[in-house]
């Protein structure tokens, strides 16, 4: 099956007999689980793994190479890793070294959103190799982190993110942190006239990372940090799929995986291959020389693997990290090439001369090296009547309620925008009653208000509205459907149903619409 | 600190001194990551680690104990596994051999819903170890897998899991696959009066999983298999958390964290304690002398992890599994105790006499050992008016719309109910509008009409409730507050807040309530 299948390379021990032997076991092991003689042709065909290869490999071990049907895959990350490496794991002395997905299954899966050219357009940063730096250490106070976010998006620095070990506060507290930390690098950035990213951390209780990130982007937040160990494979690819921030991988709790030679998977196939998969933009790894255990080869093997041609998968930035120091900047720069980021903390930190001029020194023995140049990106967002940024009123308190007088409510004013050429609308109001104002919710509640002879976008989206008509009459078109509505009717949008909502009486036409908080944008049909 | 603090310890390779060393390092990288001579006093006292003492150990090596402060861990999953071993897995010849979190910490963890007693309770069965099976192989016609599944019901078995392998199927493929072999299982309770448990696998997408819960749990499926590797510890949790069901975990992926003797953590700590934390009411491990290279030892260390006294954290099942056989059906008995799960698959699959009776026979075989007894279960679940489970009427096509005449949507009836005990309510009408026939919503749309003189149940929840008054005048009790509600008002009730509608008034009071889909159940005040 080898063109269209998906292949797995397991670095095997034992000599060449017992090397074709457990690779019929593995075959079978994950994929039917249940013993050779057990399985007749038909499931064989439709199911069991085929043995492509069995070869020689160094230090006498052996490289078997399994075929799997894509579709055992399902064509999603968690299955995939059961498929590559699931209960194999649990058997000694079988390493994965490598997987190849036919192009056709690659496609459905995500990858990097920004990739390296992505990343250094959002930054504004061509030719040289980036400078990142942490938000440390836990424990300090507030005002001493941004002080420190600041000071080195002041002396130049382009990425600065948190510590992992930050992620143990209360999410009041993230809010406060990464509003402090966000402002003081905007406030440095209107001073440079540079963008350096502020990439919060986002480990948190499954139920508040989506509420951690949106509250993030609201404040202007483009990029975070993800440990896809510690939060899930397929959370850090949903966050990567749903949100597109810059997302930068950290390899906390990954040890297990390349603690030895002959098992589990090697950093590059990890940190470098599978977080690349997840949608990372840049990969952090502990570099060789530090305090971590990494050989120069491992480093090497996982920068290659983000970055070598792989399409459609953008190629990623390998973020070389831990007990970095001046001394050896011109060295990684040799080794790692202007497309990577040097990801310096303790030595910034420990530097007299303070960290704005500490970011400074570094960033110019980068440049004695890379010749860096300047670049605008373009930005191009699609804006609709029913997504455009609000600000809104009064948080609901526990005591009020939303009195209703002649189709307003008080404290809910119209919320005013501009038009957008993207998805033009005309003559619609719109009134945020319930979702924007604190109330845990997983769904907002809008009031429409569409003037005579007014309409809205003419759009489709992946979420659905459901609307009940209140005031006056409308017709809400779907697809090449016209459905009149009158007060008190209930209709609903599909999912990726092109629509739009039109007055056509004399009367305004007005209606509540309900649309899951967590949504995509609205795109043109 | 001790006594407050979460306490981890780890086996470190080495002289005394560099233990000493070591641990020091670990105290540093696991909270402040930047080394020791940059922290100053006040650091240390919030953030650092404390070396609780350094002792030897088995082998020349040196066990040392490290103390953190609760608060590093956040109180949730993603944030202590990085406390406890982030980086420091990184690190080579360091294993985390075990970790204890005081009581006030602890309580604010999950653990299993049900337990060892829930699970028997809900299974009906006491006094001797459970007999499980999984439904392979991948790649079978379905209704040979719907027939595995009711012949071992049909032979006494009491839980049919999933294999993990049929996980690449699509959602419907899902659908289709659970209901039949739900189905299966529970035509052959109907015929044995057993109350055998069949648990559907939910390795999916992450935006998917939740939809394949939902489905299943309307099916009347009452237990998951969760593989919290491939889809993330804390989202294991959360199934947990959210759902209730009994959740049976599996190891796949989970080998390279005890790959080797001196890194990682032991399957007991992993497979044990760990999982059993995430809320596993049965933890599936290899068993020793199978076909994996689990020793004796490893897997009765699990069993003891998941069964010891742990309080607040309910006790849970150990599932041996893998190359099981009846030959060694008394030894295990002897070996894991009445209170475990054995897990047979090739061995039923190969028996000529086919599943039902090999089941019998397996059964039989544990009976020689182990007196079975019944005992019906205390059921209390508590029901409220707006909770109690709903069959609606005709899916809401994309053509059509409700049409809306006199409080009443076409298609929409009243749903009927019985009363509950334990949340009384009072002349209450439901209508379920949107979100219950297949319109992809996070939110629930249902119309309320309650009679003269009618009251829902007083009750709270952690969900919120909007609500769009429409018809008569209504009251809602919020606290000790009362909210007066004419037609077209809006309230909203917080989460926890303890409410009721009631209809003082004349004529029928009608509202509409909005509630976010994933919720949970109404409790008493």
């Amino acid at each position: 099956m080898p063109r269209s299948a998906i292949l797995a390379v397991y670095r095997v021990r034992g000599g060449k007999k017992e090397a074709e032997g457990l690779a019929r076991e593995i075959a079978h092991e994950q994929t039917v689980e249940i013993p050779e003689e057990l399985v007749e042709a038909g499931i064989r065909e439709a199911a069991v793994g085929t043995v492509e290869s069995v070869r020689p490999a160094p230090g006498g071990a052996f490289d078997v190479e399994i075929g799997y049907k894509p579709a055992l895959s399902g064509n999603q990350i968690p299955q995939l890793l059961n498929l590559l490496y699931g209960n194999v794991s649990i058997q000694r002395g079988v390493r994965l070294m490598d997987f190849h997905i036919p192009p056709e299954a690659l496609a459905r899966f995500h990858g990097p959103n920004h990739g390296i050219v992505g990343v250094r357009a959002a930054l504004g940063v061509f030719g040289r190799p980036l400078l990142a730096t942490a938000i440390k250490p836990n424990g300090a106070p507030l005002e001493r982190l941004a002080t420190l976010a600041r000071d080195f998006a002041l002396g130049g620095g382009d990425i600065v993110k948190d510590d992992q070990n930050l992620a143990g506060e209360t999410l009041a507290a993230f809010r406060e942190r990464v509003a402090r930390c966000q402002e003081a690098v905007e406030d440095a950035n209107r001073g440079t006239g540079r963008r350096t990213l502020y990439c919060p951390i986002l480990t948190a209780p499954q139920e508040e990372i989506e509420e951690r990130i949106r509250f993030a982007l609201g404040l202007g937040v483009r990029g975070f940090l993800v440990c896809p160990m510690l939060v899930g494979f397929d959370q850090t690819r949903l966050i990567a799929q749903k949100y597109r921030p810059v997302l930068i991988a950290h390899p906390s709790l990954t040890g297990t995986f390349y603690g030895r030679p002959d098992h589990g998977m090697g950093p590059g196939l990890l940190l470098g291959k599978l977080f690349r998969l997840l949608g990372a933009d840049a990969s952090i790894f502990p570099n060789h020389g530090g305090r971590f255990p990494f050989s120069k080869e491992e480093c090497l093997d996982i920068a290659r693997r983000l970055r070598e041609e792989w399409p459609p998968i953008l190629p990623a930035l390998p973020v070389p990290a831990g007990g970095m120091r001046f001394e050896n900047l011109s060295a990684m720069g040799e080794e790692y090439g202007q497309d990577s980021v040097f990801l310096i903390g303790g030595a910034l930190l420990a530097d007299p001369d303070g960290v704005e001029r500490a970011t400074g020194k570094f960033l110019a023995k980068i440049k004695e090296k890379f010749r860096e140049r300047l670049k605008a990106p373009a930005s191009t967002e699609a804006v609709s009547s029913c997504e455009l940024p609000s600000s809104n009123g009064a948080p609901l308190s526990k005591a009020e309620h939303l009195v209703f007088e002649n189709f307003r409510w008080r404290g809910r004013p119209a919320v005013e925008y501009k038009k957008s050429r993207e998805l033009p609308f005309e003559g619609v109001a719109r009134h945020e009653l319930v979702g924007k104002d604190g109330l845990k919710t997983a769904f907002e509640l809008r009031y429409f208000e569409i003037a005579p002879g007014g309409y809205t976008s003419l759009e489709k989206h992946a979420h659905t509205h459901t609307i009940v008509s209140l005031r006056g009459s409308g017709v809400l078109v779907k697809g090449d459907r016209r459905v009149a509505v009158k007060p008190l009717d209930i209709a609903c949008v599909d999912s990726m149903e092109t629509h739009q909502l039109r007055n056509e009486g004399s009367e305004p036409f007005g209606f509540l619409c309900i649309v899951d908080r967590d949504r995509d944008r609205p795109m043109k049909p």
